[in-house]
């Protein structure tokens, strides 16, 4: 059976980049934004919306109106949320079954969980999570840090309620994973590299 | 200034044996229970005495009657408790500052804050923390996975307590650590001697 390795992250807190390097490190397939091209060509939705569905639990797809919900349950919101769950857990299967790689995000860990693959949980404090964010933004957007903070804090909760109504899990928390690594103060090139040996 | 590595852990995840084995890795002096003879020898309280009330926060030490509890406070109890956690204090510090060290439990994460060590967790699952126990259990003790789980949670409760009460922050949230180890699966003689490569 392949090696596979599963990267849960907060936002803006260098999972990817730890993901990246550590399967450059391997020499394992990376699977991050390939698995929404993927989804997107099977369900023939377009990336965007594909990556907005992904990025949010059914609920928050609901309107707010008790009333009409009922209604909404057959909206094609739904079936979308739901034909994408299904697509998304076909394709990291399939990436899964074909070699050995790292896989970013997308409750790869739970779809996967018969492979009993290594499970990270990539985490950082606010400061150096607005730092990093800071860095990727383009030179004219003139966000304070306290906007920067309630992006970052809104893009967790939506990971968080997607993750945990996908998997019945709690997202983040350490008994999901295997290693929970902080990279607040970390050299994510150096160490991810030394990490990396556990599975050479 | 040395390399100084603390270790949280929930008791029987296999802590001890992880910081012991990353300090004979790293050719690092090793400190667990050699803390607890230090105090006893600076506080000329016993061992086992010193050992209890470092394991419980001063409010598991003050009766439950409110009433007398004005009266407990000057009692030698709570006064021991005090003096034990000031010697703590300086046994760790001096213990960090002779050499590059690992330092198991104690509070040391936080009472070696300014100093940056790296601070690692330590934990596992319910099931394979009760099957580790019941390696260290003498034979004729007939204890069910109930009474163990009993214990191993009261335990960590004790813990838990103590730490937050004299750190103000709280025992095993992955924020007050760098790393976060669970050792469920985890083959820690050979996994450790890697992970011990980001600190050569």
């Amino acid at each position: 059976m392949n090696t596979v390795i599963t990267i849960g992250r907060e936002f803006s807190s260098g999972g990817r980049e730890f993901g990246r390097k550590l399967a450059e490190e391997l020499g394992f397939d990376y699977y991050d934004k390939e698995i929404i091209t993927e989804i997107s060509k099977r369900t023939e939705l377009s990336e965007k919306y594909v990556q907005q569905v992904i990025e949010h639990s059914p609920h928050d797809l609901l309107p707010i109106t008790v009333g009409h919900s009922f209604a909404y349950l057959h909206s094609s919101a739904l079936e979308h949320t739901q034909a994408v769950f299904r697509e998304q857990s076909n394709v990291i299967k399939e990436m899964a079954e074909k070699s050995n790689c790292v896989i970013v995000g997308r409750c790869a860990d739970y779809i996967l969980r018969d492979m009993n693959p290594y499970r990270f949980f990539i985490y950082a404090d606010m400061e150096s999570k607005i730092k990093r964010c800071r860095q990727h933004l383009e030179k004219d957007d003139n966000l304070s840090d306290r906007q920067i903070m309630r992006i970052i804090k809104r893009i967790d909760k939506s990971r968080a309620r997607y993750y945990d109504f996908y998997t019945g899990l709690q997202w983040g928390n350490k008994i999901n994973y295997d290693m929970c690594v902080n990279t607040s103060k970390m050299d994510i090139e150096k160490e991810v590299a030394e990490i990396a040996r556990m599975f050479k």
